[in-house]
């Protein structure tokens, strides 16, 4: 909604702040502060992804940080509408630092500022070729004999990596590393992606193959190229594999699959990696300056150790593992666990003639995939919000302008008008024995995702076949032991089964640091994933971001990337940046450098 | 600019033809055109694309058609902005006729019609699925063992035009036919490509090696899928593959490479076609209710007939064979020939450390590229036009708004000050001895391409080459013979030469369609593209519209398909509504079937 008044409003705040902070006036500038303030930066100040909360985190990292960073320019984006509503003022923003141009998001309450995000968007001298700047292509009448388009390229296919190292390494070409790689690519930073599936898209071919998106479209698009309008709303795993293969190819990416990375160890007075890969069984020693750990959340595999394990004369497989029914027709198979994956499986299972059975250990938060799209994304993501001018990248920063501390207040409300809408919906679960749960605090499905990234269930379909008992359920209760040919449960109940899978989640990312480079660095690290919420699988101190994601960690020169789509597409960008400044040694000190609390 | 003056102008027109259409008042609807008055139809009131001028052809369309086509809801599209600027009112309109939806462009003049463009946008009920009405993916909850997308598509690749016959045949596999394929693909219409090369985009990949695009990216984008914001300004061929290879897969196109088309026959009795292809040397027969040819302007390399060349010791290659210039360093080349592939295919020579003459037979059109995107295409086709809200979609319709018969009055300014602008570049190429031309009425590069698709070059650095004279220049003769080891000209004039390469340009498309259905079949086809303009290999009768592309011809079930990237994604909308109307049998009745004049 256009809000002159509003916009007039923000940009009062906006020049008295570009007063006391080019003055150097801290208090100035803190007396345009709310009591309860919260500034989110992502890069652009702390060459970190850091939320300050209070007035006296935002002085600290003022007083460490303004003379170097020296920001200008402060205004609202005249581009786009300010808007005010319950009393808050807000808007796009802009400004500068000396070596970056920076955008952001402002929340006037009161006529002070509430909630803050400032985003470095760009390195000044630096920008991606893009648009105008693109470059020309056609070389006519250049030097004689210069290689063509074809040849370059087959050229760093054959030399990065093997004669010539590249910048960054990145293991693990799923979404996150091919994002990451893309951006790269365009900030002409070289990189070089290991894979250990032979072709880009087979960590989604390789899934149980009833496996869709279970985020919609509009919220999965990739940076530079969005998947077209006639893609499906909720992409089956191979046509994203399909996507991503297509994808890395057109925005020449150097990607080696069929690449088990097998040891890395860091060099501190080089500053660089020596990493071993068996590329199609051969021993290949890698040596970039970054490396980036994009195995994602789902690549530690936790099987839970459970006696009689080597007595059940059945299959045993791990979710991971699992394919789909068609080997399973007929068979009793019982799924442990009651999150994505066990429904997703139970329900391919039930659908293709198995006899299914779903150990439900604890609670589970379950939402319909429509009422997401209705309540939770549709304002940012959907159609809709495309025809309201909201882009992808607005989208973004709108949503990462919420600090993650008041983001479980403004998930409430969403997941308690879902809770009315499908009340019904809910009861019959119940009535089925499922036991369901909000989070601990209500706050829904997305806060479970960024604490703990399990504990729920998008609903597609499965939980209509618990509620018509076409997926057996057995619940509130742990798994005590497997026999010969049963799960038995705590309680007594016992579960005949040819088959066992364990849908029961993976470890921290960081146990991967473990297998890859050592313990120590691992536990340096310390756990990776969760806000220090201080909920299940979530424990504190709260960190106020994603801890160890997309940003400087307890290891030099190691970062860890990933997350679903989106994550992967908006943090890729920071990432990026951060690596860009680093090779062109732009000073990155780096502000509030977390701390490690947990091991894993 | 917003004028609503223009707007209220143009509505009012609008709703008198309304009125005047819907009373089928054709006397009254008359009156609304001027004298001079011209009405391109693609597809919605003709089923054919045809372009009536004049009040007389207006009124003899309308007699025949208006009471099955129904028009209705005239009116001016109330999200963009009409203008009036030199005596001319202009704007983008809506309409709907009894079976679909349709857009367009009018120009008024002194407050009447000067120009109209009618086109079909869409099937009433045969909408493509898109956006809000996209398909959802996944299948959750569905009935059992359905298969999965993967499944359904590898069946799909494993039956079409073995098990199951496609209703569309396309012969060729470059852009034309994929950009086809993609749209048929959107409006379920079964659709298999046969191409003789491996994979899609190796039409591109196998030219010669220094190959880039001559027109900018934002005249090239494919349908649905858009080059993404970095894509090089003029690709190199191997990158145009690429796109064109991983679009084919993204978009599920059905795609036979290594596959070529041998014979084909109609039966009139069944209206289907039998199409005889070799697939990787097997014979296979396909049964196509239509049989499109989109086997490109290229498709059939002329060659002319010198007396000697049985002499001649060293290479002779047409254009469309050569690879670059790897092979010929060092070595004499003549190559006959000046218009794009000879200039391309000499600059590359003279950069790699060939000794190259041209032999310019006939005089050549050039435009600089930085020229003709400065003013030809920039104002629908750039980065500027992007910004001015000139979507590519509305750029096409722009384009095509502009009736064949005005369009070398609206192309001669352009040129003028083309030619102005660049008068000392012109006159250097003069002074080297280069025979220019503006086209027979100065109307420059782009009537040269619709006319006669040959005479021109589109400078990216070769012409200072033949300034500087590091290509050879010999203008202003035939070629006369070939001895062991030379090229003679008419005057006398003898070329030394190891390699001759013969940059002579196609024959009509229609010469495929005598190797593969039959000379009768070419000869009651006649020619292919060209308006008819009596200019020189555009012979008449005035046509006003490409004869015999993407439109009913004289053989049933017989389409030409192709052009450039920009043509190829333009009117494939307009053939795949014709053939999608055609399955779903939609009565078609082709109103001014266009007659042949010229066998070839």
């Amino acid at each position: 909604m256009l809000d002159t008044a509003a916009g007039t409003k923000i940009q009062n705040v906006l020049s008295a702040l570009n007063r006391a902070l080019a003055n150097r006036k801290i208090d100035d500038a803190l007396e345009l502060f709310a009591e309860d303030c919260y500034w989110r930066d992502l890069v652009a100040f702390t060459w970190n992804l850091k939320t300050l909360e209070g007035k006296a985190e935002i002085r600290d990292m003022l007083e460490n940080r303004l003379d170097e960073v020296e920001p200008a320019g402060w205004s609202i984006d005249d581009n786009e509408d300010a808007a005010h509503a319950y009393g808050v003022t807000e808007g796009f923003i802009e400004f500068e630092t000396a070596v970056a141009r920076g955008y952001g998001y402002i929340r006037l309450k009161d006529g002070l500022i509430w909630t803050l995000l400032t985003t470095m968007h760009e390195l000044k001298g630096h920008e991606e070729p893009s648009g105008d700047s693109r470059p020309m292509g056609a070389k006519h009448g250049a030097e004689q004999g210069e290689p063509t388009w074809a040849e370059e390229r087959e050229a760093e296919l054959a030399e990065l990596g093997v004669t010539r190292q590249p910048y960054v390494l990145i293991i693990g070409g799923g979404q996150g590393g091919i994002a990451l790689a893309a951006r790269l690519r365009q900030h002409g930073v070289s990189a070089l992606i290991v894979e250990k599936n032979e072709r880009p898209g087979d960590s989604w071919r390789k899934r149980y193959k009833s496996l869709c998106l279970h985020d919609p479209v509009w919220y999965d698009h990739m940076p530079y190229i969005k998947f077209p309008e006639n893609w499906p709303v909720f992409s089956p795993k191979d046509k994203v594999g399909d996507w991503l293969e297509m994808y890395a190819r057109v925005m020449e990416l150097n990607f080696w699959g069929s690449t088990q990375a097998k040891r890395a160890s860091y060099d501190d007075k080089s500053g660089t990696w020596t990493v071993v890969v068996e590329r199609d069984g051969k021993q290949v020693t890698i040596q970039p300056t970054q490396l980036v750990l994009a195995t994602g959340m789902s690549a530690k595999p936790s099987v839970p150790k459970i006696p009689g394990q080597d007595l059940f004369k059945g299959i045993q497989q791990h979710s991971s593992e699992h394919r789909g029914p068609d080997e399973m027709v007929g068979k009793k198979v019982a799924v442990i666990g009651s999150n994505n994956s066990s429904h997703d499986i139970c329900a391919a299972l039930a659908e293709n003639g198995a006899d299914v059975t779903m150990i439900q250990r604890s609670s589970t938060h379950i939402s319909r995939s429509e009422s997401l799209m209705k309540h939770a994304l549709g304002p940012l993501y959907s159609e809709e919000a495309v025809a309201n001018g909201i882009s992808t990248e607005k989208a973004d920063l709108l949503f990462a302008s919420i600090p993650y501390a008041l983001l479980a207040d403004f998930q409430k409300p969403v997941f308690d008008t879902i809770r009315k809408e499908d009340a019904e919906f809910y009861q019959q679960l119940e009535d089925a024995g499922f036991m369901l749960d909000f989070g601990p605090d209500d706050s829904g499905l997305f806060m479970k995702y960024l604490r703990r990234a399990s504990g729920y269930y998008i609903d597609v379909g499965a939980s209509q076949l618990i509620i018509d008992g076409r997926i057996k359920l057995e619940s509130g209760a742990g798994v005590q032991e497997l026999t010969e040919n049963s799960v038995v449960l705590d309680d007594g109940r016992e579960i005949e089964a040819d088959v066992v899978i364990y849908a029961t989640g993976y470890g921290s990312m960081n146990g991967w640091a473990a297998d890859l480079i050592s313990q120590d660095v691992a536990d340096k690290v310390g756990k990776v994933w969760g806000l220090g919420s201080d909920t299940p699988k979530d424990p504190g101190p709260w960190e106020g971001e994603q801890r160890n994601m997309w940003k400087p960690i307890q290891q030099e020169g190691l970062w860890f990337h990933g997350g679903n789509l989106a994550q992967s597409r908006h943090y890729s960008h920071y990432l990026a940046l951060q690596l860009k400044a680093r090779m062109e040694n732009i000073p990155t000190p780096v502000y509030g450098l977390q701390e490690s609390h947990h091991l894993s």
